[in-house]
């Protein structure tokens, strides 16, 4: 039989590569692609024009013979602008998370393009099934970057998602051995979607500097900080304990918006920067300590 | 192949009931066993005269012919009384937690217990097979009760802890469901401990207000509060907001304990009182939502 995954993208392997901010441009997305996954270019840390130039590279890429998605976050500020230049490219596959998706499904799948969204609860992965969505992601508390309030964890999430809803599920958070891609099906899961494993790899845009650094992570070097403005998973550094020591005296929000600032993931992951930088990233990197391409992580993982 | 855990605790199913305070004396520890999993009576609860009554009640249950075991967190303040307790009555089994491994497993392996001890990294299992256990129980996050302070979760400790120690691995945290009961032996266990879901049913000596409160619950129904005196997830009560606002405006340790006074738990899981206690319950009780008897639990997760 075949898998739900596979045929609704039309791609090899159950494995989606995460779209993350600083990490995920043309040449990661194409890379998975062309491995048998399905690459995302993440949108969320892009310009209009410069995410028209990664979809055209990715397509040129792939010789346009193989799918590759787009990952946009619903509170971007230019997301008509985003939504529109997504249409005009024909880009075959989108995922959108932050935000409801309500707002953009039926216009995206009006236009051919397959959605998924993502979410942090079978709450609102109900409120995707009734918006029409094509697939759901779930996410869960191990994941790294932004999360959802509730901090249901992977091994709680999935099954109770998968109870909730009958399209496609693809489980995500925590997913980076061939353990847990096979524990993510066990849990009820038809894909998995994989962020930290990927960000970390070769063909990632992400800084060398910080790549080497979250490769060189033990259990326990990340935490989960900035609950009062948006729960943010991201690797242990000075500028996460000095995070870590505001909220522990109780400051405000104003306060942890102030000593965020703006920029500060780029700061990190794409300009190395491991003092002042945010660097957003998975609980499972303690994992990882190799350097790998995108093909490897793939084929380690389907390996029997 | 004979399942390894079955096999060191003579047991039909690779399921450990989880030795709970408040909930764990010997009516459901004894049924757990006689229904081929393996029940704990926790001591921690248990005046050391009680604890003595509750081993012999349960031995008793089962008529001398099925094994059970007794969870001692090694920091409990008569812990000589307890262990030398645990030797006289002859418990074939225990499972400790909450200490250093190396104080009490040799001793009680001399007097021919098999020992157990719970962790929550991959750091402290080895040194659990060091101190020469025969199995380690990981815990993630996602369970009820006292935590670690990495906030590792089930699914991504368990593959690491997995490929740390070659001893029998029992896999803690979020496992209620078939799904979870097979995702946790993809991720590397060899059997289970199962709190929540035994906290909450027939035989368990938790207050009937307390489970129907706990059954009621849905996802983002726990929180993990008291981090800065000891991590412990606890159902949201009034009890559960007041800290929660005390943590945000930043009170230190001192303060915390202050709110916390003693006597918390039992006044929340043993004597029902939803305000004002302390409702330590895991993550997973949000799929957990009719009476049942440990019997009837053990049956649907062993059932294909």
């Amino acid at each position: 039989m075949e898998n739900r995954v596979c045929k609704l993208f039309g791609i090899k392997y159950p494995i989606i590569q995460g779209g993350m901010v600083w990490c995920s441009g043309w040449k990661l997305a194409s890379a998975v692609s062309k491995a048998g996954g399905l690459g995302l270019i993440g949108a969320g840390s892009m310009h209009p024009n410069n995410l028209r130039h990664h979809i055209r590279s990715c397509r040129d890429a792939l010789e346009g013979k193989l799918p590759f998605g787009v990952n946009v976050p619903l509170l971007y500020p230019q997301i008509e602008e985003i939504i529109e230049i997504i249409v005009e490219e024909k880009v075959p596959i989108v995922f959108t998370s932050a935000g409801s998706p309500k707002k953009w499904t039926s216009h995206l799948q009006k236009h051919g393009v397959v959605v998924a969204h993502v979410v942090s609860s079978s709450l609102f992965a109900r409120k995707c099934e009734e918006a029409g969505v094509d697939a759901v992601v779930a996410e869960g508390f191990e994941a790294g970057g932004h999360l959802g309030r509730e901090e249901t964890t992977t091994f709680c999430l999935i099954p109770q998602v998968s109870e909730t809803i009958s399209v496609p599920l693809i489980a995500a958070g925590g997913v980076a051995s061939r353990a847990s891609y096979n524990a993510a099906f066990a849990l009820g899961a038809h894909g998995v979607q994989i962020g930290t494993r990927f960000a970390l790899c070769e063909e990632s845009s992400a800084h060398p500097s910080f790549k080497e650094y979250c490769r060189g992570l033990s259990e326990g070097g990340t935490k989960v900080l900035l609950k009062k403005i948006g729960a943010t998973r991201m690797a242990c550094n000075p500028f996460c304990e000095k995070v870590e020591e505001a909220e522990q005296s109780g400051v405000g929000p104003e306060q942890l918006k102030e000593l965020l600032g703006s920029g500060r993931s780029k700061k990190g992951i794409l300009e190395g920067d491991l003092i002042e930088g945010e660097l957003e990233i998975g609980q499972i990197t303690s994992m990882i300590s190799k350097a790998e391409t995108a093909r490897q992580i793939i084929q380690d993982l389907v390996s029997s």
